[in-house]
């Protein structure tokens, strides 16, 4: 039947939780694919997102889709936080979150922890344009267990902590409970900040509550602020990331503006603008009363 | 095949454009089911998101999602425009529109013009809590050709027309032409305002580009505003509105804040708060890119 035919394996990476299913088209064998110790990366080449990073076939990131995640957990803390010299990243081993941080010369260190060197050897390998920024000068990249590094880290050591992780089941599980967000918030310096892919509300609705809940029980519940991203490739399409701090500033009030309307002119960025960093935080009212009740 | 199995048509309704595909999950055989002259209209119970309206297999609602999309076709130019009393409204059979309209006091006329009866049929009798208004007294519901209606009706007749329409093949192909929306200026009082289901910017982004360059030309560029609404049942999950006014008040210069708060207050909304309205004129860049090349 067409229908079955249509969603041949070779033809279609389907990412599903039983209920809902978004399946995107790729062009036949995987270009790359190798199991870890921890999961299967591969990287297919689709139909009309350009090429596509699985892990354990859910859907990480496509060449088309990833300025929007990538620009928003990174500029949005950028031009709020007035001073960021010292960045810790988890995860991230697309390379895109780095790519993005390197557009800011004021940073002056980032520290890089991801689990699995087959993520970063896929991208560096199959993805340039989001790996891009994979050997910059300014990174310190280690292969190593970040719940580890940030229980060993040093107290008050970063102005910013990105949690760029994928979902909340395999190597991944432990970058979605308390005592991992003690930690962070420890390693944080005062007034410090840290953004987080926290699920989508619909997709992983319980993760998406449990971590928003877990975030306000750290960071104190008037210092976590969700806000949405557009991400077709991701099913639903709707994306939320965390934005807390450690006392400091706020990601509206204290939104260095112009500073962003100079960057977005001299960058060509693809999804982030000054109006969008606004608008994000904007909550659909049945958004905004899933995590009221969690308060 | 697992995977196979997961999309047998039995189980599962898919809405793909060739190169992606949502599929949600469906319990059975459909609820409703009749071919009209015009397509197949089916109502389906879904696992999670209530209650879904197809037409020729392609989702038109959900129960847990049509607020996204009425709320923010209907609210948006009522907080924006001061005083409607006379509405037009092309398709909607589902009725959920209407009930949004119905929550305004000060409307005193609404027609509702829909082709197909069967669609109407369908949603009275398997989604009273979409079709709820569709026996107001202040609706006159005709079943009739909305294109054929707007060529016939008076010049200057109403302060708002929503242009609720399926996707633009089949029957509402030609609520998609530059002579439909010509008629539909000439209907509108001299600030009036329209609102329109324009389309997926990626998943129809041909539809979504032709057709915000025919609003620029009949309503002059300045005067048309793509809005995007979160619909996760859509494929990508982004869809977007269309506002365009006959010289009329603009979307956010105009917006009556102070009467959207209490508004929201008195009622029971899902999606639509003032927060929102403001945000969802918000573009990323990369959509503002493919309209702004259109002008």
């Amino acid at each position: 039947m067409a229908i079955l035919d249509q969603f041949n394996p070779q033809e279609w990476v389907i990412d599903t939780n039983g209920k809902t299913a978004l399946s995107i088209r790729i062009k036949g064998e995987p270009l790359f694919q190798e199991t870890s110790p921890y999961q299967t990366v591969e990287v297919f080449d689709t139909y009309d997102r350009g090429k596509m990073l699985t892990i354990d076939r859910m859907v990480m990131c496509t060449e088309a889709d990833e300025a929007n995640y990538h620009e928003m957990i990174v500029h949005v803390p950028m031009f709020t936080h007035p001073n960021i010299k010292d960045v810790l990243v988890i995860g991230a081993g697309d390379g895109g979150t780095i790519r993005e941080l390197m557009r800011h010369p004021g940073i002056e260190r980032v520290t890089m922890v991801e689990i699995d060197e087959v993520v970063v050897r896929a991208s560096q390998q199959f993805l340039p344009n989001i790996s891009s920024a994979l050997n910059h000068p300014k990174l310190n990249l280690l292969i190593d267990d970040g719940i580890k590094f940030v229980e060993n880290a040093a107290s008050d050591s970063y102005d910013l902590v990105i949690i760029d992780s994928s979902d909340p089941v395999g190597p991944s599980e432990g970058l979605f409970s308390q005592s991992f967000y003690e930690h962070v918030y420890r390693c944080l310096r005062p007034g410090g900040v840290v953004t987080i892919q926290s699920e989508s509300p619909l997709f992983h609705p319980d993760a998406f509550v449990d971590l928003n809940q877990c975030l306000k029980q750290v960071f104190g519940k008037d210092l976590v602020h969700c806000y949405l991203v557009y991400i077709p490739m991701y099913p639903t399409g709707m994306w939320s990331l965390t934005y807390c701090s450690k006392q400091g500033p706020h990601p509206l009030h204290d939104f260095d503006r112009e500073k962003a309307i100079a960057f977005t002119q001299q960058h060509d960025l693809s999804y982030y603008n000054p109006d969008i960093h606004q608008a994000a935080f904007a909550l659909p009212t049945y958004i905004q009363a899933k995590i009221q009740s969690s308060k």
